[in-house]
């Protein structure tokens, strides 16, 4: 059993967006991404088994997908396979979770 | 792929904690749990394989486990067995995500 609190452990950059490992295991990888307006995780996918959730903390941004964007704010979860293309960018400030299970 | 917004679907009862599906499939499942002041989710566990994550999404409380209890607020994250006794009580309104991998 850990705990640990995201807002403290994850930092923001002017250069890029921040990744901070919260945890992994066998079982799922959490990543906290932390983005200043502007940047993004840009489109991809991997083909691998599994699914993720793409988690909004705090601020405003879309998410990327094949077929265009869709309006992704705090509280704004959305699930989607692996192998299905996935991204999201930041319009202010943002705080996001990621959970991959299994982990890739 | 899908979206949803917890914010907008989970609810508070003054009767008892509100639980909502967030998501469920083959490799994890999603659940918003909504508690007034003072509700709880018991501590308890599971003899099955796998992890799962508490993570505080708004309001204060702490984490049940064996041996004491934790400070829980927004932003906090616990991940442990599912055999691990857990659970969750709430000083004020509290919403939390709880994501079990895989699903029990």
């Amino acid at each position: 059993m850990k705990t640990m609190n995201i807002y403290q452990e994850g930092t923001f950059s002017d250069k890029a967006m921040k990744k901070s490992l919260v945890h992994d295991s066998p079982y799922f990888r959490i990543i906290n991404f932390n983005f200043k307006a502007g940047q993004e995780l840009p489109i991809h996918s991997h083909e691998l088994e599994g699914e993720l959730s793409i988690q909004v903390l705090e601020g405003e941004g879309e998410y990327l997908a094949q077929d265009g964007t869709l309006p992704a704010k705090a509280g704004d979860i959305l699930v989607c396979a692996i192998s299905e293309p996935h991204g999201i960018r930041a319009k202010t400030d943002m705080r996001v979770l990621v959970t991959i299970a299994p982990p890739l």
